[in-house]
């Protein structure tokens, strides 16, 4: 019996998590769970699951939950809260499934408790990676990749040794923009850009993926998941989604992880890790699929992907204040003030604004993360 | 440093077990070398390598390179002469990539004195894989394959379990005539047979990738090397013969070995086993390959393969004698005294005379074997 905590219940990741837990439910135990404002959902997963603790995005809405809540869960909320179901709980191992900055102080404190992490909040080791890798290894803490592309690494890393490792390469559909020429891109609308070919996700995360952004938070998320340097690590075009990622040995061999695009595969890898157990997810035929392509990235196409590794290489604060000013960005062209373009003029402005700050603590990446924000908000 | 005997040093795996020796020459020394007939490059060979023990075909071609031996080279022919550079020398390795059955006493005896096998001979587990099978299990020796599609599996299961597996398959890149209806098989000629697209490869091979009785004899080994019954083997057909062959795990995900068509990839990690070395092979670029194509293989074009399939199932006899039937059909064909798709026939012709016997010891195996070659040559 595994118990969990899972930090965005309500989200895509979340509910799919709990997906997972209901194909299986003799192996698991919902410890802890935590969500936003979707509070109509939230209060249906907290009468199934029982968890010992709930938490909720504001005291607002923790008084408007807390008549009809089951006997036994204690209710928290705000980001105290999150804290609580992160590491106030006997759970053996936290989903951290929230979207933005607001992971990473619950994922400190689950890490300092010994929990093993699912990580599926990119901003955790965008943000704080060199915090968050010395912790987990300070506290023996496995940190386990829930996305599907740094899964497929994980996966092909299994029973190898990253110093035979020359070459990792995250696949990227290319989003719902991506045989569109620049021009093109300038008209886009909201509408059209929430259209993600392959993968069923938020809002926020089908924006970032048509401006690569998206990539680029996963290049930075690998460079500290796997401890390897920017230059080990490539992007390739792939629209299909089928090949999740893969990583070339020294040797010549090529290692790949493939499937139809299912994020309960991934979820349920990192919940059931080292062991594989069965799952209902749709079988891949690749007699079925036919045919798959690639392409060489294009770093004039999508200039946030460039950015990324740029900062990434940089390194210190300057990761953090990509992740911000592109919250700011794509919530920004989401309310309709801004083109889809005007995204990555946002982020390339703030970043040239920014002098990184190296070993940043907590405090210091918080201003950052702040100054970012405000800025974009203008940029 | 590694002790390696090669049988079949001057074919194509040899040669090419040879290069990946050249390429990391402080690590491995050659205790024995065995070869056929083409006693030129034999020679070269010996006298680059200086074996302890060395072996030709017969006594007459042992008689004609004695005088020229370098000193401390100890000779041997026939039969017996394999059996001792492959169980007679301190080899810690043994690379069985002599063609036919002739692989198989050699193999045994390699076994029996615990020595590494790097099996590139498929004979061997084709006409006795419960012998060699439960003597390398007695023995605690392991059996490494060299064959690319092998090869593959072997790493997709690397740090996994058996028992999360439920399909294996083998890629098959169809051969020189993947694309010719029946009606153009039946006319094709002994020149256009032997131009495979993808991989340099001997004859008798290159013609049983294009009757798929290659991928026949693979899948009988695929089912003795992983212990797997058929039902969890699958072919596919993949023309470019990227994906090398890949493994499905029940939980959905999918593992496979991708790489440029170099036998040289897989023949070096059989001897570095479970490391892997750096490589001068050709690095695989996706984005240069840009489409990979997959097909469901076809039984009723490719009846040697169902053929295939159906012999593994009954086992004992019935695959040696599959096994035997092939060699001499494509002898004839080579020779020209049958048409192409008279091979099928041939095979066909003689499985329906067999009574297949369960269990077979050696003696039995060779009587099975002679039974159908003689049959064979009549068919």
């Amino acid at each position: 019996m595994k118990k969990l905590s899972i930090l965005g219940s309500t989200g895509s990741i979340g509910t799919q998590t709990l997906d997972v837990v209901q194909m299986h439910p003799e192996h698991f135990q919902i410890e802890g769970l935590a969500a936003g404002s979707n509070i109509e959902l939230f209060m249906e997963q907290v009468k199934t699951y029982k968890p010992r603790k709930a938490s909720v995005g504001s005291k607002a809405l923790a008084d408007e939950i807390r008549p009809y809540l089951p006997s036994g869960v204690e209710l928290y909320y705000g980001p105290e809260g999150l804290v609580e179901v992160a590491a106030g709980t006997e759970a053996d191992m936290v989903i951290t499934a929230v979207v933005g900055s607001a992971g990473l102080p619950s994922t400190l404190a689950a890490i300092q408790e010994g929990k093993t992490i699912g990580l599926a909040n990119k901003e955790t080791l965008v943000t704080a990676g060199h915090l968050v890798t010395s912790l987990a290894r300070e506290k023996g803490v496995s940190l386990l990749p829930i996305d599907s592309e740094h899964s497929a690494i994980f996966q092909c890393l299994n029973g190898e040794k990253l110093s035979e490792v020359t070459q990792i390469t995250l696949t990227a559909s290319g989003g719902s923009f991506r045989d569109y020429s620049r021009a093109q891109l300038a008209e886009v609308t909201v509408e059209a850009a929430l259209k993600h070919p392959n993968w069923s996700m938020g809002s926020k995360l089908t924006i970032d993926s048509a401006t690569m952004v998206n990539k680029g938070l996963e290049v930075i998320e690998a460079h500290w998941l796997f401890g390897l340097p920017y230059e080990q690590i490539g992007v390739l075009l792939h629209p299909e989604s089928i090949i999740h990622s893969y990583v070339e040995f020294h040797d010549g061999s090529i290692m790949a992880q493939l499937g139809s695009p299912d994020m309960r595969v991934p979820i349920q890898y990192a919940l059931t890790y080292p062991e594989r157990w069965p799952s209902p997810a749709k079988r891949l035929s690749l007699a079925e699929v036919s045919k798959l392509h690639f392409k060489e990235m294009d770093f004039e196409r999508f200039p946030c992907l460039r950015l990324a590794f740029e900062c990434g290489k940089i390194g210190g604060t300057a990761t953090c204040v990509y992740n911000a000013a592109d919250e700011v960005a794509v919530a920004r062209f989401l309310k309709g003030e801004i083109s889809f373009l005007h995204i990555e003029t946002v982020i390339e402005k703030v970043l040239a604004a920014h002098t990184s700050i190296a070993a940043p603590d907590l405090g210091t990446i918080q201003e950052a993360d702040r100054w970012a924000r405000d800025l974009a908000s203008r940029a």
